[in-house]
Parts: C-alpha cells; sequence; structure tokens
C-alpha cells in the first residue's frame, strides 16, 4: 500500500513513521512511503527508500504535486499549534485551514480517486461552558483560532466524504502526555513537564494547582488512534466522520499520586509549586473529560490510569528506565 | 445609523429592507442604506437615497469596497440556495464560504472598526440522526455541502467575534413558510405551496405524507428575528454567536388543519396528493423540531400556531384577502 504522512516531522508524525516501520500495523506492506512537511522530514530506519519531501500546503498548486503516486492512505497531521494559531491569526488561518482545504481540493481534482484521509482534529474544538463529560454529540464552540480552523476541517472532511471525494476519518486527540522533548512555552506544558523534568532527574515548575482536570492520552495510544483510523471500516460512522477519541480524565494531583507509586517520593519532590493565575484562567477553559463511546465502541483504546501513561514513556522514550531512581 | 444588506436581491433582503423603511426597528434612523447583490437590487420605497451596488463578495476585493462607509450594521444574507450548492460544488463553496470569509477578512482589515454583523444560518447545518427536540448544545453535522458552508461561517463568525475583528450574531433560521412568489422545485417547495397556491385558487401538489414533520416560520418572523439580532446586547450570548430560531413544530396535517380552518375546505380540496417516493426520503431526513430555548430567553420570537403563519400570510401578501373564498 502506498502511504503519505503530511506533517511528518512532528512528533505524531516522526512516531508514526517509526511504528509503520516496526511489523505492518496497517494490516498490509507498505511499499511507498512519502513523507512531508514544511521542513525536510529526515530519512526514518526501516524505510530507506522512503521519498521525503518538503511541501508548503497553504501555496497554491503545493498539494497536487504530492498526489502524483495516488497514496491509497493519507495522513494529514500538519498544523500550526495553538499558541502561535493565536499568536499570528493570517498564518494559522492559511496553514490549519487553506493548507487542509487545498489537500481535500487537490484530491477531489484527481478523477476516480478516493484515498483514505486521516485528520488529527484536536479537544480544542470544544468550548466552556461543558457537560460534566462531553458527549459524542455536542457541539464544537471553540474558543481559539486552532480549534476553530480544526472544527472547520471536521466540517469539510465529512463533505468531501460524503460527496465520494475522500474516504476521512478524524480523531480528536486529547492532550498528548508525557510528551517528549524538551520544555516549551505551551501554556499546556506543565502537563507533561511535572513528569518528564522528575523522571529524567531535573525540577518541573506547577503553575496551576492540583485539583485541575484535564484530558490524556499517551504518544503510544495517540499513534494506535491514527493507525485505527487509518484501517477501519469507515461504513458505520455515516457521514458523522470525526470522533472525540477516548482518554484518561485526570487532575494534576492523580498525575503526581501516580508518579510518587512508578517514581517514587524523590521524584515527586522536584516539582516546583508556581502558581501562575494566567495559565490557571487559561487551563480553567479545557475540556475535562469525555464520554467517548462511539470510538470506544468502534474499537479505539487509550490508557485507564496515570500508571500506564508514565510507563508508556519510560519504555518509549527512556529505555525502560527512570534515571531519578538510580 | 449606516447600514449595508448584502443580498438584498433575495427574499429576505427585499422585505427586511421594506421593513427598515417603515418606522424605526433598530430603534435609530437609518441615515444610510447600501443594498447589495450579484444582481443589481431595485430602489427600495422609503430610501430615495439608497446607495444599490452589484457585487460578488466571492471576488478577491469587491467586499473592500463595500465597507467605504463604515456601516455600523451589516446584514450578510447572500449565500446560494441548498439545491444549488449541491448540484454545483465549486460554485457552493466560493459564494457561501468564500464569500463570507471575503467579507469578515475586509471587516478585520479595517482598523479601528468592529461593526455588528446578522448572519443568517440554517437549520441545515443539522443533520439525521436528531433527538426528539434539537437543543442549544446539538452538534452541527451538515448532510449538504449548503449546511456545511453554514456551519463553518457560524465558526468564523463566532472567531471574528472573539478576536474583536466585528460583533457576529447569527440566526438559524426555521424554514419560512408561506415562501412568497412562484412554485419552484426545491425539495422544501411544497410545504409553501400547499397552502399558497389554494390561497390563491390554485392546485397545489403534496407530494409526502401528511405525518411528515417540520420546523417553521413566516417571512415577518423572520425578519423580527434578523432585525432583533441586529440590536440585541450580544454581552450574554459569549462566543457563541450562532442561536436556533424559535419556530413552530408542525406536520403537514397541522398545516392543512390549519388551511381548513382560515380559508374552509374548498382550499383544501385544491391539494391534489402525489406521493413522490425521492421527496419523501429526503425531507425524512430533515430537522422537525427544536427547543430553541437560548434564543426564546434572549427575545427571538415566532408564530405558536400555523393559523398565525396563513394569516401573516394573508396579511403581508394578499392583502388582507383570500381570493379563494371570494
Amino acid at each position: 500500500m502506498r502511504v503519505l504522512i503530511i506533517g511528518a516531522a512532528g512528533m505524531i508524525g516522526r512516531k508514526l513513521t517509526a511504528r509503520l516501520a516496526d511489523g505492518t500495523p496497517l494490516g498490509k506492506p507498505v511499499e511507498h512511503l512519502t513523507l512531508v512537511d514544511v521542513v525536510a522530514p529526515s530519512s526514518p530506519p526501516g524505510f530507506p527508500a522512503a521519498e521525503l519531501r518538503t511541501a508548503d500546503l497553504s501555496k497554491p498548486g503545493a498539494a497536487t504535486g504530492l498526489l502524483d503516486g495516488r497514496p491509497d492512505l493519507i495522513f494529514h497531521l500538519a498544523a500550526i499549534v495553538s499558541g502561535e494559531a493565536e499568536a499570528d491569526f493570517e498564518k494559522g488561518y492559511r496553514v490549519n485551514l487553506d493548507g487542509t482545504r487545498n489537500l481535500f481540493e487537490a484530491i477531489r481534482q484527481q478523477s476516480g480517486y478516493c484515498p483514505r484521509v486521516v485528520f488529527t482534529s484536536s479537544v480544542a474544538v470544544f468550548g466552556a461552558p461543558f457537560p460534566a463529560a462531553i458527549g459524542d454529540e455536542f457541539h464544537t464552540t471553540p474558543l481559539t483560532s486552532y480549534g476553530t480552523q480544526k472544527a472547520i476541517g471536521e466540517l469539510l472532511l465529512a463533505d468531501y466524504s460524503r460527496r465520494g471525494f475522500l474516504d476521512g476519518v478524524g480523531v480528536r486527540l486529547p492532550t498528548i502526555c508525557i510528551r517528549p522533548g524538551l520544555p516549551n512555552k505551551a501554556a499546556s506544558g506543565f502537563f507533561s513537564g511535572i513528569l518528564r523534568e522528575p523522571l529524567a532527574g531535573q525540577e518541573a515548575v506547577l503553575p496551576v494547582s492540583e485539583d485541575v482536570r484535564h484530558w490524556f492520552a499517551s504518544p503510544r495510544a495517540a499513534i494506535g488512534m491514527v493507525l485505527h483510523a487509518a484501517t477501519l471500516d469507515s461504513g458505520p460512522l455515516g457521514w458523522r466522520r470525526t470522533l472525540s477519541m477516548p482518554g484518561l480524565s485526570a487532575t494534576v494531583g492523580d498525575q503526581i499520586e501516580a508518579l510518587r507509586r512508578v517514581a517514587g517520593e524523590k521524584a515527586v519532590r522536584l516539582i516546583r509549586r508556581e502558581p501562575d493565575p494566567a495559565i490557571q484562567a487559561i487551563v480553567g477553559g479545557w475540556a475535562q473529560n469525555f464520554d467517548a463511546s462511539r470510538a470506544t465502541s468502534l474499537g479505539f483504546t487509550a490508557e485507564t490510569s496515570f500508571d500506564q501513561i508514565i510507563q508508556a514513556h519510560i519504555e518509549d522514550e527512556l529505555g525502560g528506565r527512570i534515571p531519578v531512581s538510580a
């Protein structure tokens, strides 16, 4: 099967590529893999013949060239993140909306072609006030431009699917935790930082109170969701093509207790409380809990405890051992 | 106050213009009125100095020129209808999505400017399956390209409002009944036709069964909704800027009984039953009932019986008398 990954240089893109090299998670061998991003993606181990492309979908015509090989499966992961889309209004709409629409349009203009398109959306399509658990029929009223652009992408995905131009499946990913790599300035950064840094023997700052609740899945679970979206029978979806993914509803306190169980008190002591009312206010508007019945019934899965999320990080990022406890 | 009506040549646009000429429904006098459509709007009685413009918002730059006078209030009513947007995919996206986005962008690019923008959306943003009554938090999963384009317009309206570029209020209008004018080929046409034609002494065809239920408001009520959206305090809306409008949930049987009460058996006998399974199937996917609590609490109103809807037609379109009973 021929696979195209757009946004291949990002965290999900790199992990997805690595996973595709490890067995046949799509059920069929990947005969041709094209990796695309605005910066050159790196050549992945396991795919010596992967085609590496640099392209900006928001540029007219850029998407068309990516379809030359008629990929059977397209992962559309490319987006600028929430903070950047909020800071740069025009860039957010150009990359996240025009880029997505240009891709769907380029697919539509190929005759006799209807690839599976997996679109990564986000819980940012929802905006407070929320019910106790956000169900599958709750409306999308985003409170960021990023969330707006993702909600529009979902609508386009459904309409282009209904019209037979593509076979789209959208996944609204939970907040990914523990995000590997360096600390960043995103308002959500501390959710990963308060676990990742202590597990590496480093100090971390906690800017909110321990009762803050949010919706999580590990990077490993997110890759599982994206792969399941690539292979499931889209018939039962009807034209409601985007699904809220399962996840774990947990408080910061739950995170800390799991860290204590997995890595001990010494790790927990590396978390320094430094309340930041601005971050507390932002995070207070985020989704806390979902009833993801529809996705669950279709076979999507996520972790059910923060211990599992931490364990996945130790296995996937730390080579199976915790430096701090050494 | 300075008012701009885009889509002024359509049914709502013409009735809105006429209503603006009749007293001060906006609470303040209209000092300047600009009427815009893709075809030249006609000069309205009551506004001898109205500025008549021809413009296609989907053309780059066309929207900017309409903002020269810095209107305080913009009615954005322009759209191609459901059937046309379904038949011509590209035109639908060009007019209904690009046109709307171009308008909002042109407004954003004016510095120090934040006009009230009233956007007419539609119950077509919803797609079956439905709950018994569609509440204010039900998700938008349109089953037409038109509904998709309107749902995207709602998202843009909210985001541009949140960012402070405009002060948007969206109204999801019920199916307008009795729509004046000639019969048309729209799947929904019979809802008006089975009343309008008999009231005018003409035969009408009923292609569906009498238990078909749908959501209605008169043209007069729709104008009232659009005017209320123009003047209400948008603060209580937060960033949920589009509201499902109140309406009347009624069956075809209810319509016929009301016709009998208002115009007598002779009128009812002019309805000829000619079942059309294709139309029955289309109409079966449409919204039947709403719980429009939010709009109602904000002062939006509609008719509560089909007798009132028929009476509004007799008063507004037939000069107060029913030809058939003559």
